[in-house]
């Protein structure tokens, strides 16, 4: 069931041991909204406690601040609730005994399943900190710097710094007010967006020296083997991202990544400008997604695949 | 002479023959700020023309949308209008006939001269484009769509997507209302910050696999040679940016960016955070700076100079 701003608000005020859940790879987002949340409720004098199925990952601990508040105090809780959370199976095998007991769902995802009893959705809004925003002032909950730099942290990182199609004229209205509450955002912004690890920079480098050009300089196709991986000691984690790179090259339309999988086949994602439909080349092997991004498996050696989707693209 | 927004907007809108200069390497806050105005006062029938000692870099060309107005038309100005141009020299020699006949100066360089006749400024704006927001309003000049895009890019630019120090609550409210006002933010963004040219992507690997980690991984050296340039075919304007890389990675405290100069010196940029001051590491080899950002110049083999400078840094 869908429910109102108004009728969260009342929901959130009206227990006292809450358990908020924040999904697995957890993001600046669900992070943010938790905390944000967490901070404000615990302000508040309720018993708040937080579980997310993996550990927060090292560059956003500054949010659970966890003086003087424990982050995961015992206490059988009376309300659940989960943020940013789109689907039940995004909580993570390690909750699934909370799966069908989650009271409250706040979320900004147009696919949001309704999983939980209530849900509480804008799907116009760039991040759900930028709902929690709304809610908080609904509650009549201060916002604390900490609290600030909560939905800040979930608002940069969903928007890219205010760079992608999701910021709307309300985002930045948010953030004036979070910076005139005191977020510290150059800090935030430098650790989000200005920091790689020297793993990354040393895998990026390897995986940029495979760049190659097709199709007068259109396409653009990089490839990571296993074997790079694994003399650069990195894993999933630190490839964020990188699949983008190749269509940021000027003139590139088709930016290709080759990811060649322990059991020999490559998993290809495609990204493309508007000239071309992602999801169509994707499909002439089985695969799919969006029209400017979309993934296929292909099994074959290394060289076949990329005469295979350099001319799925331009055939 | 200093003189109030009102002032300024009762000066610009009192003459009908109007040229704006741009400072030279033109950026997107003097471009943004010039074509604001420009696309301002001719929709209000004043005769415009723009001049700037450099060329406008490609990627700034949709500012000037120069149709259904030409950006050069034959006219003799009665007031010349110079926009985020913090001292004289900056207007560049082939508009050297200029230097002492500005009328008015429009910026928010804290360091602006004031060698103008009179000088609008607003040292805690995040860019020029911000007080052009404004004065536009002041003016009661229409922001259509394109003028947004132009004041848009000024303040992008300026602050690195909202990222930057500068950037204010007040920076974020101009962009919720250029939003409002039809910016086209997700292409200007594109164009601006997720668009490398393949030269650029080819030197920064190139520059990239120079880097050394120096003090427990605490200082990060890059080298860029005149060699690599050469071989690259790239000039100084692809490495815009780059003496910042070394500092981004994480645990670097200190970046040091090694540029050797075809007469065989070696210019030094010092990037720090706040645990060491740049501008004291540079004043042991005669150069100054920043606390953050510094640089200086050493005569000495390569070798040498990055010994020299990792030890002043480590003493």
């Amino acid at each position: 069931m869908l429910i109102s701003s108004a009728e969260t608000a009342d929901l959130l005020l009206s227990h006292d041991n809450i358990l908020l859940i924040s999904h697995k790879s957890p993001d600046g987002d669900t992070l943010g909204s938790a905390f944000a949340l967490f901070h404000g409720l615990c302000d508040n004098n309720r018993q708040v406690r937080f579980a997310c199925h993996h550990e927060i990952p090292q560059k956003f601990t500054f949010l659970t601040a966890s003086k003087p508040f424990e982050v995961t105090p015992d206490f059988t809780p009376d309300f659940i609730v989960a943020v940013d959370v789109a689907a039940a199976q995004l909580i993570g095998s390690s909750l699934e005994q909370y799966v069908d007991k989650i009271d409250l769902c706040i979320d900004h995802h147009p696919t949001n399943e309704q999983f939980a009893a209530k849900t509480f959705l804008e799907p116009k809004a760039s991040a759900t900190c930028e709902v929690i925003y709304d809610l908080l002032a609904q509650m009549n909950i201060e916002v604390t710097p900490l609290i600030a730099d909560c939905m800040y942290t979930g608002i940069v990182t969903d928007t890219g710094c205010f760079k992608y199609s999701n910021t709307t004229s309300k985002t930045h209205k948010t953030a004036a007010k979070l910076f005139e509450l005191g977020a510290n955002y150059e800090s935030i912004n430098r650790i989000m967006f200005d920091t790689k690890s020297k793993k990354r920079l040393a895998i990026e480098q390897r995986i940029l020296d495979t760049l190659e050009y097709f199709g007068n300089g259109k396409i653009a196709v990089i490839t990571i083997t296993t074997q790079m991986l694994e003399e650069e000691d990195v894993d999933d984690g630190e490839l964020d991202g990188i699949s983008a790179i190749p269509r940021t090259v000027e003139g590139v339309e088709v930016g290709i990544t080759l990811r060649e999988k322990k059991s020999g086949y490559y998993k290809v994602s495609v990204r493309t400008t508007s000239l071309h439909d992602a999801s169509k080349i994707c499909a002439k092997f089985g695969g799919g997604g969006h029209k400017r991004a979309a993934g296929c498996v292909i099994e074959k050696d290394l060289e076949t695949v990329k005469t295979m989707i350099v001319q799925a693209v331009t055939l």
